[in-house]
């Protein structure tokens, strides 16, 4: 295109940022030229976005959705609202209108990227989406072109920093997770309401969006297996530590023969694995590729300017063409096959547990014989002292070789109603040797 | 393009690698479908290649460089011979003949890279180098497409495999740098002659190839600040080790106002800092940037199916056209100014030095008066145990803050000079704290 007119939807944390630099002329113009226009942001908060701008240049400031769609002068779309319905609307009448789209809205397109994908090429339209995946690392150009004549065997990673945050600080500090988690709230890291994150929703939007472009399947967000940070537990990050390992929320896609393992949960890592250094705020994403090997892209994950990084990116591809290109030619971006993925009771991986054990003789032997008749065999074991004095409550914690889930939960189930193990149930984490 | 045809120069480790990914049906074709056919391998060892492709298809394999460029079918070339003259003749020849072309030839990007950017532009046509840094990571396009937006502060990393095996292994098993180098050559990761790694040379043109992407700036390689790592002494990278740092050989980038210093050398990193720990012959490239914040990426640096993959995702881009786009628009590939490097005297970085010392009173204070008057201040400093008994020579080891390199240089022939200070010289390593 000659000129790229911007309307950018969506003038709060990220909007600001891409609008700011939009309207100054820093690295993006040294590069790429004059190429770039913001015509109109369109927000419902007039006065506030006209201040933040602090507006002396042409750019139209409106809470109409209209007004910028009936101006055919406007190419490039940028929805930045988050949430669903209205992200929705301006997405599709921006494609039907003729316009290409660009979009960090992970909800949006973990819940509706098929179909949005499905109307941008009809439109003969683009969607970029660099934006919502990893804030400023650029990991969905390295896995669309970069990484293009790969063969992915399996992505995974840290894709929410808020999770990150937590479990980093529970363990740096020896706090509580409710505690830690209200830091993270007080230093902007989690918003008022944190469960889209906390609960591991956040991720899985995002392992759905890696994984088209991963493995070129349509991954429907209820096929990923999902399990957040909110039971952790400070005990077991710190019995976990003593075993060599972290614990990460992962989002974690692998290749099992035709079929797909998608699934997030608190993951342990032995302390050595590159991702297991990654803390706080940071994002890390590995691919393990089968010609580049394994590649491992780390920064910072979400906040204003990282995602304005990545949303420019997006916008200058738009302006040279070369993205629209893209889209139109890969298959990731076509009619793909759904995703077939792995029941959760099938997949095979390494469990940690504890068991609040009587401090009687023969209690192991009683647990160990259930998983020997589940067919789970024991890689470690770990007897801690008591909590305290005159206590007959004893924690041990167990690693298992690689076992099936179904049987792994079947074999607690049973581990739990013996008379010997206290507490209402049982905490396992799983162990992750990728 | 409407259809890619490729001729390949060099049918060696890379070569051989990229001729049998195209000549099958993989990732790149369910990709991006039947754009791209191997129509030429251009190599002296006729049998050997024919042997090696188990030529069934429809590939011509010759010894004669002109034949493909006489074919107007031609339109990618991928100059993979490595080395200067023939490779610089084919890749001139190429672009004047209206082809694309594609290289991994880091030493002849660093030597003429300039002249052939300008004749590819001149010509109309791309030449696209992603194999030439990182082996399999997609470094080159995160650095132009992905970071596009970004003023980049900093680029840093391992960008020899070679070099960062033998420091690790040193390390790790104790060894002293001529036996870890020789296990290197044994196992395939070091050239029979490694000169061109150990000396640094190969980092420097690596480090040259990025400063022009993430700076903008035509940098020669005589501007380049460049020592091995052939005078590491098993000792320093103990006592570093024990002071809580790791050596790493450092391509370094860094703009200091409108000047850039630009140095390749032995850097003692923090062992928390998240290049310190990536170990073997793998890379890593840090990248500061105004907008994302630091970006790291890492994965094998090198071998036959990464760079590999860096050829064909540049062969896949060139296919579908965004590389040329890419290439004729960004400022980065078209008239730029020579950098304004800053001279290695007033490189200002902190310093470690060993000093072997006479076991008697006033040494330190003799030392310490010296650097004073350079206005070099002491960070640390360790006297060791004697080597052995009765000995009376003391290793003494000093962590500097920052200074300018032509003080502390000065600094040090002063103390040479000292009749308390033994051996020839003093041994000293750049610490980087970035």
């Amino acid at each position: 295109m000659d000129k790229c007119n911007v309307a950018l939807y969506g003038c709060g944390t990220v909007g600001t940022g891409v609008a700011q630099v939009l309207l100054s002329r820093g690295a993006l113009g040294e590069r790429i030229g004059d190429r770039v226009k913001l015509k109109y942001v369109v927000d419902a908060r007039l006065d506030e976005v006209r201040r933040a701008l602090q507006q002396s240049g042409p750019v139209i400031v409106t809470d109409d959705l209209d007004q910028p769609l009936a101006d055919p002068e406007v190419n490039v779309v940028v929805e930045l609202f988050g949430g669903m319905t209205a992200a929705r609307t301006v997405v599709e009448r921006a494609l039907a209108s003729g316009r290409d789209v660009i979009t960090a809205n992970k909800a949006l397109l973990a819940s509706y990227g098929d179909e949005l994908f499905r109307l941008a090429r009809a439109h003969g339209r683009a969607i970029g989406f660099e934006g919502s995946v990893g804030g400023g690392i650029p990991v969905i150009g390295a896995i669309r072109d970069g990484l293009v004549a790969n063969r992915i065997e399996r992505i995974y990673g840290i894709v929410n920093g808020t999770c990150n945050y937590v479990l980093t600080r529970m363990l740096e500090r020896d706090m509580l997770y409710a505690r830690a988690l209200a830091e993270a709230q007080e230093r902007g890291y989690a918003e008022a309401d944190p469960r889209l994150d906390v609960e591991g929703l956040d991720s899985a939007h995002k392992l759905a969006v890696l994984a088209r472009l991963a493995f070129g399947v349509n991954v429907k967000l209820e096929h990923i297996a999902c399990e957040g940070i909110a039971h952790v537990e400070l005990s077991d990050l710190r019995y976990a530590q003593a075993l060599g390992y972290t614990l990460k929320l992962l989002a974690i896609g692998i290749r099992r023969g035709e079929r797909l393992e998608l699934r997030v949960h608190p993951s342990l890592l032995r302390k050595e694995h590159p991702v297991a250094g990654i803390g706080g705020v940071f994002n890390a994403v590995c691919i393990h590729t089968s010609h580049a090997g394994e590649v491992v892209l780390t920064g910072q994950g979400a906040g204003r300017m990282p995602t304005t990084s990545a949303v420019l990116s997006d916008i200058a591809a738009m302006a040279l063409g070369t993205y629209p290109t893209d889209f139109a030619a890969l298959s990731q971006f076509g009619d793909v096959p759904d995703a077939d993925v792995v029941p959760v009771g099938d997949i095979q991986t390494r469990y940690y547990f504890r068991l609040d054990c009587a401090d009687r003789p023969g209690v192991l032997a009683k647990v160990a014989a259930i998983l020997g008749e589940e067919d789970i065999s024991i890689a470690s074991l770990r007897q801690q002292e008591p909590a305290g004095p005159g206590k007959h409550v004893v924690p041990v914690v167990f690693m298992t070789h690689h076992a099936r889930e179904a049987s792994f939960r079947r074999a607690l189930d049973r581990i739990n109603q013996l008379d010997v193990v206290r507490g209402d149930r049982t905490r396992f984490l799983r162990v992750e040797d990728i």
